[in-house]
């Protein structure tokens, strides 16, 4: 399944400033991708970028993964693929822009960095908004579901054609760390390091609920249409409620406290009315309108269904924690962060207690962090220092070059 | 204002067991009720019910402030208002049962007990589903945006036309409890005891935060119509996502994990869809499906709104805590329960910690429970223990019954 054909890098790969971005085909009708869920995809087209420059022996490749509304574009502030088609990234960095670059904790000057599309997203690989090539149709709701094991396989495909068959790490935060996670489980003699951070070996049943509220309100939108509404009027409102409930989780109740509080967005006094009054329904209505520009309803159906079933302990260890972290080869890294209530940073700790417990190399970090789960993009300074070392750790054969 | 003309028990009050029911109307034209909004209702009837008896001196009566979507009816499995339109009372007992009744928590064989429906409501007290005499239509939105403060003096136009000038206790749990809390306010002199459970003087930016997002999906209802919808269809989907959600916070982490864990519904595998799947997926859905038969989403929108406003430092301390509190002269109970993040432990301390600062009689007890918020509803047996002890404190000059 995992044996692919060599391509040649496509054409239309183009570099602006420090950042390269490309399409790969990682699967065709001769060498299709079979998904979790049984189905062969004849064709997946796969989104990347990458940063900096990769060395002579090829040693210096990191993989980051992104979390759930992430893309391909991880830093800079050039938008490397089709500009044209997404303006909201106008004015926008990478989303790890602060982490990713050129000095930074993630030093572009040392490593050269890729990062990709998962499969199923709407950013440039193959999801339920491409075309079925057996229809001629966007696939709707007959996109295959998709999981966490699914993308990292697409990314090994991905990966293996761009030349790599070991890369020094995998990195990645959330629900990405679940695919950092996955990687080290599924591959352990693939990278050297591994990081995860603001993650977990499955999302709690309380994260659960919150998903499935998501994914009722994108459904219950009437334009929904059982997912074709393609070049119709989209399931905006379903979508926009389904972000503005994720945010609230993203946050905590701390940073709550610190970037709203009580108060009101224009007036000192109660409005008496249903209109946005408070800061908070204000931040989260703007949160829910522009999500809406930039993501596709069915996307946010297949990637929180594959944050649902995520379960390293399931897939790897028939249920036991301990038999499938046995598995893991890499030196790993758990960053959690101190207010975060999606992926706890006690479920970090579980995995680096037991990591310990079987003699595995691990490093936990608990940053003191009161911005919740949003903690590991926003704690940039606190996340490049840890990362930074974590990754120099053990690479002192390579000279300094600071 | 709070001025009122005596009327007589309406004829249509009616008694089922231990338990009477009744509608009062207490304003009309000739005295209307002044909301805090600003706005003078021509017509305002309360829904009530009583439990156990009045004795001779008038002593031994307790009021019981609902919470978000509870109604007046406390105790006992006899619907006692208007059964026909209310069948899905039909096999539910009041919504306090467990702690109302001959020999409970709140003893009716002791005690008094009154509950009504509040302003805004949807069970049988005057709101936005009720017709607005000057236009013969209902209200819906043209309703005017009530507060706690408005119920709690709505609540005391009624005890004032049952009869009373002074009551032995106030008790409430969560929204509730803010009533009992605004009643120790407003009215000091008016109860000997006040008991809050499960609440706080204010709702948290997070708590907002949900609110907020519930009553979103209600007004993006394409049935919604403004909240014109009577007669017509309903934005059910738009109230059940909202009563799915705010379900999430009335339980906790641990007790999503008692109750369901990452267990699937039917199967022990995947289905790869997105049908429910999960138990909590099923739980969820089942709660928003019943709720909308038995609510009403204008109603919704009033009573999370007044939800959103109550902020008792604000009204009685111009924000500081300690000088509102000051005004107390009730024996207070706070009762909190260590897994409620909705109104949490440190909500109810502080409360109790200013009044102690301020040596007034206070008692402060924290349930050891795994059940979230819904502690004050579900852990029937220490909350009936304390509740118990805390109204029979100084209360030894009467003879005990038991």
């Amino acid at each position: 399944m995992d044996s692919v054909t060599r391509y040649d890098l496509p054409d239309s790969s183009r570099s602006v400033g420090f950042t390269k971005a490309g399409r790969m085909t990682v699967a065709d009708r001769d060498n299709p991708f079979l998904t979790d869920s049984g189905v062969l995809l004849p064709h997946v087209e796969v989104e990347y970028e990458t940063y900096g420059t990769l060395n002579n022996d090829k040693s210096n490749c990191i993989l980051i993964c992104h979390a759930l509304s992430g893309d391909a574009h991880v830093a800079g502030w050039d938008a490397c693929w089709e500009k044209e088609n997404r303006p909201w990234r106008e004015n926008r960095p990478g989303w790890w822009d602060n982490v990713v670059g050129p000095g930074k904790g993630i030093d572009t000057n040392r490593y050269f960095v890729i990062c990709s599309n998962v499969l199923g997203g709407c950013y440039g690989t193959t999801g339920p908004a491409s075309v079925n090539p057996d229809t001629g149709r966007p696939y709707g709701l007959s996109f295959p579901v998709v999981t966490v094991s699914d993308w990292v396989r697409v990314q090994k495909r991905l990966l293996e054609l761009l030349g790599f068959s070991h890369i020094y790490a995998v990195v990645g935060g959330s629900l990405g760390g679940q695919q950092a996670l996955e990687w080290a489980l599924a591959y352990p003699q693939f990278m050297e390091k591994a990081v995860i951070l603001a993650s977990a070996d499955k999302l709690s049943p309380q994260g659960l609920a919150f998903n499935t509220v998501g994914r009722h309100s994108i459904m219950s939108d009437p334009h929904f249409c059982d997912g074709n509404y393609y070049g119709k009027e989209k399931p905006d409102k379903g979508l926009a409620m389904a972000r503005m409930l994720a945010n609230i989780t993203y946050l905590s109740e701390e940073s709550f406290h610190d970037k709203f509080g009580r108060e009101f967005q224009y007036t000192e006094n109660p409005a008496y009315n249903f209109q946005i009054e408070y800061k908070v329904e204000s931040y989260l209505n703007h949160q829910g309108l522009s999500f809406v520009h930039r993501f596709d309803a069915n996307s946010y159906l297949y990637i929180t269904k594959a944050m649902d079933y995520y379960d390293a302990a399931a897939r790897w260890g028939s249920g036991n924690l301990e038999e499938a972290l046995s598995r893991i080869s890499a030196d790993l890294l758990m960053v959690s962060f101190k207010t975060d209530w999606l992926y706890t940073p006690e479920q970090s700790l579980e995995i680096a207690k037991v990591l310990a417990r079987l003699g595995k190399p691990v490093n936990y970090v608990l940053v003191d962090s009161r911005k919740g789960h949003d903690g590991f993009l926003l704690e940039t300074e606190a996340v490049s220092r840890v990362l930074d070392a974590f990754l120099k750790k053990e690479d002192s054969d390579e000279p300094d070059e600071e």
